[in-house]
């Protein structure tokens, strides 16, 4: 039962909630600012699975918060799995669509400018950097959590 | 030292590692049949990704395949550990490239079809689909090993 930090209850993993949801948020602000995101198959996806991420972060990031408050992490072995495989899904579908996006991008920004403005396009671009981060973030969770099963 | 289907020096494994040299062999093969690929960054990092993840793949099959022969599987708690994260960070870098092509292929067909004739973007998407096949493959693999790792 020793503390692993960034594992679940902690204020590492609080923080990594956090800014998890700030990311997640960001990513969808800056894609759904540009309104012609849904005429690229990647960025709608990006937009749904960041709608699925926001909820997901923002749940836990009230549950961490309140089990640092009261200072009695959660420390159920089937609550811990559901949370890890649920960020290590998450985790997946979003690098997944940060991929995508990002190469999405990255094509549009190397045609001769006809599809998107070069202001749109950088703004797509910072949505695809955020999702890498939120990706980068969802994932530590996950292996910190994971690490921390076995003991429990 | 109970023996997981799918962890290393088992017939499962084996096929495991098998189908992931297939894949990415197959995926290589249709991406740089058609000889534009380098025009596009995305196509160019599943070429750079497939380069790295075929002679892993090949190695290991060939050391699953000499490791059922003799019966002997390789139990060394450090070596399973470096195929665990070897596997890890490639189907990391196999998913991205995947879901890059993907992507890209999407938007490409999408266009009018000035930038690829029909038949060779067809390719290209036979080509992310080996991809992800060989994805899935080997985040299996690193699953069973990882499975596998406590009770050594």
């Amino acid at each position: 039962m020793d503390d692993v930090p960034g594992s679940m209850g902690t204020s590492a993993s609080f923080s990594l909630r956090l800014g998890q949801t700030i990311f997640s948020s960001a990513s969808l602000f800056f894609m759904a600012l540009g309104v012609q995101f849904y005429s690229y198959t990647a960025f709608c996806y990006l937009v749904t699975i960041m709608g699925l991420a926001i909820p997901w972060s923002f749940t836990l990031t009230i549950v961490d918060g309140y089990s640092v408050l009261v200072k009695w992490p959660i420390r159920q072995p089937r609550i811990l799995l559901i949370v890890i495989i649920g960020d290590w899904v998450l985790s997946i579908l979003i690098l997944a669509a940060a991929c995508s996006a990002a190469s999405v991008v990255d094509l549009l920004l190397h045609s001769d400018g006809s599809f998107c403005p070069l202001k749109v396009c950088r703004r797509y671009q910072v949505s695809a950097a955020m999702a890498f981060l939120s990706w980068f973030l969802s994932m530590a969770s996950s292996l910190f959590n994971l690490w921390l099963l076995p003991s429990l």
